[in-house]
């Protein structure tokens, strides 16, 4: 089927799962949307999010006829996911179950953390899909508005992000998890400082790799893959300034961006 | 005249220009509008910060029947004032010029520093306007994006914000500006670790009082000062959340905000 699968974040963050996405599923046509104008998320209610969200899926099922909605973004996650799933026909992927997921293989003494946006860490999202999938874990969550913005600074090597990590995670020394969930697809690039500080003892999991098994599985099971040649391709759409977006997702996203293509929502 | 003066920002930081003008014009009536749906403007386009400071402005005219705007965002003044002021027949006063003026009576070395968001640097409105006003003047300007992640999360006395302070305002101390504009309205909560790292040598201005100044000055000439008594009010709305706005705009305000009203744009 050659509809593409749509991607949305509210800006580069959601960059890190699509580069997963397209290694996983190199056949396949993307669309990414990075909502630009409004990012971030992170500290906006659920109304708000939820509102940008619909106008989002809305834009890639009228414009685009994607076949499949991937949440590249936590605190959409977190906030819109059942409402999404309610309103639209299509399969709708978020980031909280692959990752409460991936966290259960992986927890062997059952101490979970998670760190995300403000919006995510109040929404209860994870403890939620913990307590039903793990109910034996003790979990704790904590919010980290500023590595948002150090990571989209490209201050991912520096010490001050090491002290603003140490400032944030300190709690997690007293009694260390033994998996962390990086509840914020802007946090894959720190995964560095991160393991710096808690040690190897802490399991670091990231929804990218996980989210992208989902989306296969989908496909499969759904008869949409579509045939393995030619290439595919991704296309990206952001609602402001597209010069911008490129320069800073070049770090999230590993590579180059193609054209880069502005839409009014 | 009894309409109220209206003033706006994408969030918090106007706050501190409100507070000025409060104090300076008790018996006015005020009506702020925080853009917290939309919040951050300082990485955002000329054209979507121009979009939605039309937006508000239409707003506050059409519900309130502003006699006056503010725009108390100095991203939203360095980018979208001259649209502004040709599409409204009430005065439109920015935060570039009153800034502009302080530091030209200020400086005496004509060595002149300016810090802001991305968007304000970019710009080049400070650059532009000290070239006209204080045209001996050296200008460097610093963009410095965390800032003002650092003064919303309440930082503004932390060792994490003075290194951050350390790694943008180096550049200053080889030839130190002795007047340094505080090109954001955030800025002025942090003006204790800019000065600690500065020195006694640089003042630091910033745009509330010379912006109340200019407000003053405008209601008398164009005789529409409102009453002596009773006393004035202030009325807060915003686009997403009241409660956040509230929690996090007492320390840019001063005090307790009031009731705190949405508004859909």
């Amino acid at each position: 089927m050659e509809n593409p699968v749509g991607v949305f974040d509210s800006g580069v963050g959601g960059l890190t799962v699509l580069r997963e996405l397209v290694s996983a599923l190199p056949s396949e046509r993307f669309v990414y949307l990075g909502d630009t104008a409004r990012v971030p998320y992170g500290g906006k209610s659920a109304e708000t999010v939820t509102r940008y969200a619909i106008e989002i899926a809305n834009h890639l099922i009228r414009t685009r006829d994607i076949k499949l909605l991937v949440v590249a973004c936590n605190t959409a996650s977190s906030l819109a996911l059942p409402v999404l799933r309610k309103i639209y026909k299509i399969p709708v992927v978020g980031m909280v179950d692959p990752c409460v997921r991936r966290a259960a293989a992986l927890s062997e003494k059952r101490t979970i953390g998670v760190i995300g946006t403000l919006g995510t860490v109040r929404s209860g999202a994870y403890e939620e899909a913990l307590r039903l999938s793990v109910p034996s874990a003790r979990v704790r969550s904590i919010p980290c508005p500023l590595l948002v913005s150090l990571a989209e600074e490209g201050w991912t090597d520096s010490p001050i992000t090491r002290a603003v990590i140490a400032e944030y995670l300190a709690p997690f020394l007293v009694d260390p998890p033994d998996a962390l969930i990086l509840g914020c697809t802007h946090y894959p690039v720190l995964k560095g400082p991160i393991r710096e500080y808690l040690g190897d003892g802490t399991a670091l999991i990231d929804s990218a790799e996980e989210a992208a098994r989902v989306v296969d599985i989908l496909l499969s099971e759904m008869q949409v893959r579509r045939a393995v040649a030619p290439a595919g391709e991704v296309e990206f759409l952001v609602t402001d300034d597209p010069e911008r977006f490129a320069r800073v997702g070049k770090g999230f996203f590993g590579q180059e961006l193609p054209d880069v293509g502005s839409v009014a929502l």
